[in-house]
């Protein structure tokens, strides 16, 4: 019989670069400004130049006469349609609304490489629609399944090729991943970090960084993108050995932070318990959604060429006219989704015997695919529960928005995918907490940073806003 | 702060317990009278007799004057529907059929309790309209939604309460699984397994079995239900110390698939490079399927009272008249799945450096959630590949049909579910190989033991014929 080899069942040196290259190089006073003029200059000869119209006029895209659905001409893309939901336990149990319908699965992909004994991430300087600002930094490739088969008749996508035919190079992340619940029906991205050895010609508006030179420009509000966040998200970020090599000021939360990060400090509960109280609450809950033709959404009405809630709350579905430099295509019309308002989206986190645990909420959203996922502790627009009475305000909200500044561990505006969302904007938040909020509410949970990062192997565990505090958390380690 | 005590990442103490009741007892040769003997008595007075009646006699049911659906007076239970299917890569691209929709997630719950030092698990002996013979072993609650809301106006359903109330007992097991992806639309049933401390009542028709026993009567054709099976694969086995406590002859194939069981002898694939293929195969392979009314199904037809394709093959819908003595109800009338044949379900399995790996078949099938889940080697009725051309037929077939004796390491006819299907049988054969099958085949992958049970712990991985193997796997460990 041939020999075979057997690789062993936990790989421990993935972790270890990944822990290598988040310490590195910290503390250089001129590698944020190196960063902000490298954006700053592409920004002159990349970039997205969105303008509000309204939907009749967004040509290449029609009004289905039959459903009021929003389509483009070729059939492909997305479409905005209607969706009606009933969800018993939730603070509204009954609405329709207008949902982005996108069944394709993309590719959100990081080439990594070694250079200089250090892993590297190659990292995209990005603009896109609807952007509150210039450039951001995205991950390698952002393609659509219209993008690869270039429906849209524009270049090729760069570096898809290492992801489309990921033999020979080394996988360290593939999962397929929900995006907003609210927003999207069934959305799902392939979240890929693939590591490459050989050469990789860097094109412009691409740069290789450090884990540890991403980790910084999460301090920037608008810096990181949704996209790059996920992705992130998803590597497999086990901090082997950065409490002993803690470059910066030692402090307790840091330590408490690292030690979240490894398994063998344990946890409050099993992982066991809470794959059974994951699986009690997707049987428990009882959503139902229905497609519905976008004409026949309730209190939703098309007025001034955009379609708007009766009582100005939520979001509304607009249309852009994009002028864009440096893209593969120079001018397009679509349409888009504007929230009321900027989100905050926070972890209350609390130190138990030397570990930190976040509070983790299982949270409905209709566009899941299924039912429940992992949300964070408080996931909100706040205006948008102002008309309701005060029982239905958003658990822990309050605990958030009040916290002294001390507490305060993450603080940092971010912005949700720009090629879909028009300015939509959330407040991301880490705030330490006393509130021992464990055994009496059914939805909530403690868990430790190793137990979600053990989740993203998986799909569809944890919604996109705990994603993207995930790598807001592993960001804290870099000094 | 309050102290708490954290809890370790692995559990190694139940997979040890576990181990332990698959050990004792061994060999009492009266063991397998005692059990066949108690199953006659109670068949005595605890029965079903299942008679095919014209679809149309079906008291309870109609056909849907729209669409030609069979439904339930009530509107639960479940539908017989149809389901348009287009699988470009498939060995069939494209067809439509009948279909069960039953979108209630039940519960399939074993009761385990330590009595006199060991693990034991509470099994009823539960008779089923559609199986071929009298009773067999099956989960202490066998509850569809239906059953424990009491739609039926029966009888509550026995020991129920300790799974919907899981709290004060220890979950040892608790996920959402599949079931036959090309018979059921959606299906999931939730998996449990509860270990209780308190004083448990064993009525009659029920047993308290040590592992070892359970696992002694997957040697007998027809014994152990799909239900159980099902369950018992969610168990996390790892069979920790077996291999230094073999109470049988020693021999190499036993102790390959003890190493298989540890995940510290290693597997020729990492779990991220398996992780990394299912999100592949997930991604890479289409299948569109679109409900249709059952009266569109093209190349079936409704004649002499049931449901069958115009060349006879693949299975009929049929009514049963089913009178029955035991059971919450005692008459009533059903449609059923009955069909055509025996099927064959085989892993074929191979000793790497002394470690058994079992080869995987990502399969898409067109009822599952998620477009593929991990299939054995084979899975068909072989004569519905008849009228194909031969380089159609199911890839190992013929390796597994053409075996010698003394490479297959387990064979036992199954019964697939009692309740829905009429007569499925399954042949289901572990079968050693040389053939080396592994870098040519994009859709199948070699893995040990220990990887599928880590995938178990999750919904969706392993088909539901998969996960049956893995139980019978598990039940060559015991002598």
């Amino acid at each position: 019989m041939t020999e075979h080899r057997l690789l062993p069942y936990r790989d421990e040196l993935m972790p270890a670069r990944i822990a290598d290259s988040s310490l590195t190089p910290a503390g250089d006073p001129g590698e944020a400004a190196r960063l902000r003029q490298w954006l700053a200059e592409l920004g002159e000869r990349s970039f997205t130049r969105a303008r509000r119209i309204p939907l009749e006029e967004m040509t290449g895209w029609h009004t289905d006469p039959a459903t009021g659905d929003l389509r483009h001409d070729s059939g492909k893309f997305f479409t905005v349609e209607g969706l009606d939901v009933h969800m018993p336990d939730g603070p509204v149990t009954r609405w329709s609304q207008p949902i982005i319908n996108q069944p394709e699965v993309g590719i959100l992909g990081i080439l990594a490489k070694e250079i200089d004994g250090v892993l590297r991430f190659l990292i995209q300087a990005k603009a896109e629609p609807g952007n509150c600002n210039g450039l951001q930094l995205a991950p390698t490739v952002q393609a659509t399944r219209s993008n690869y088969t270039r429906v849209h008749g524009g270049k090729a996508v760069p570096y898809l090729e290492y992801f489309q035919r990921s033999g020979g190079h080394r996988v360290i992340a593939d999962v397929r991943q929900s995006e907003q619940g609210s927003w999207f029906q069934h959305k799902r991205n392939r979240n890929m970090v693939v590591e490459v050895t050989g050469d990789v010609p860097v094109l412009d508006g691409f740069r290789w960084m450090t884990l540890g030179e991403i980790h910084r420009s999460f301090r920037v509000d608008n810096m990181v993108t949704m996209d790059a966040r996920t992705v992130l998200s998803c590597l497999p970020f086990a901090a082997p050995g950065l409490a002993d090599r803690q470059t910066g000021p030692r402090d307790d939360f840091r330590s408490a932070l690292l030690r979240s990060c490894r398994p063998e400090k344990g946890s409050l509960h099993t992982t066991g318990e809470i794959l059974s109280w994951i699986t009690e609450s997707r049987t428990g809950r009882d959503v139902w959604t229905r497609r519905i033709p976008l004409r026949q959404v309730r209190s939703w009405q098309r007025v001034d060429g955009r379609i708007s809630h009766v009582n100005g709350l939520y979001f509304d579905v607009i249309g852009l006219d994009v002028v864009a430099a440096g893209r593969e295509v120079a001018h397009w019309r679509q349409p888009a989704i504007e929230p009321h308002g900027v989100g905050v989206v926070a972890f209350l986190a609390r130190v138990f015997d030397g570990v930190l645990h976040v509070l983790v909420n299982a949270r409905a959203e209709p566009g899941f695919v299924d039912a429940v996922e992992l949300a964070p502790t408080v996931q909100c627009i706040p205006q948008n529960f102002d008309p309701l009475p005060p029982d239905r305000r958003p658990r822990f909200l309050d605990d958030v928005l009040a916290a002294r500044s001390d507490r305060i561990r993450f603080d940092t505006e971010l912005s949700e995918e720009g090629g879909r969302f028009h300015r939509a904007r959330n407040r991301y938040l880490v705030v330490e907490t006393d509130v021992d909020a464990a055994g009496d509410l059914p939805d909530f949970r403690w868990m430790t940073l190793h137990q979600l990062v053990d989740l993203l192997r998986h799909s569809h565990y944890l919604n996109v806003q705990a994603r993207s505090l995930v790598a807001c958390l592993h960001s804290l380690t870099s000094a």
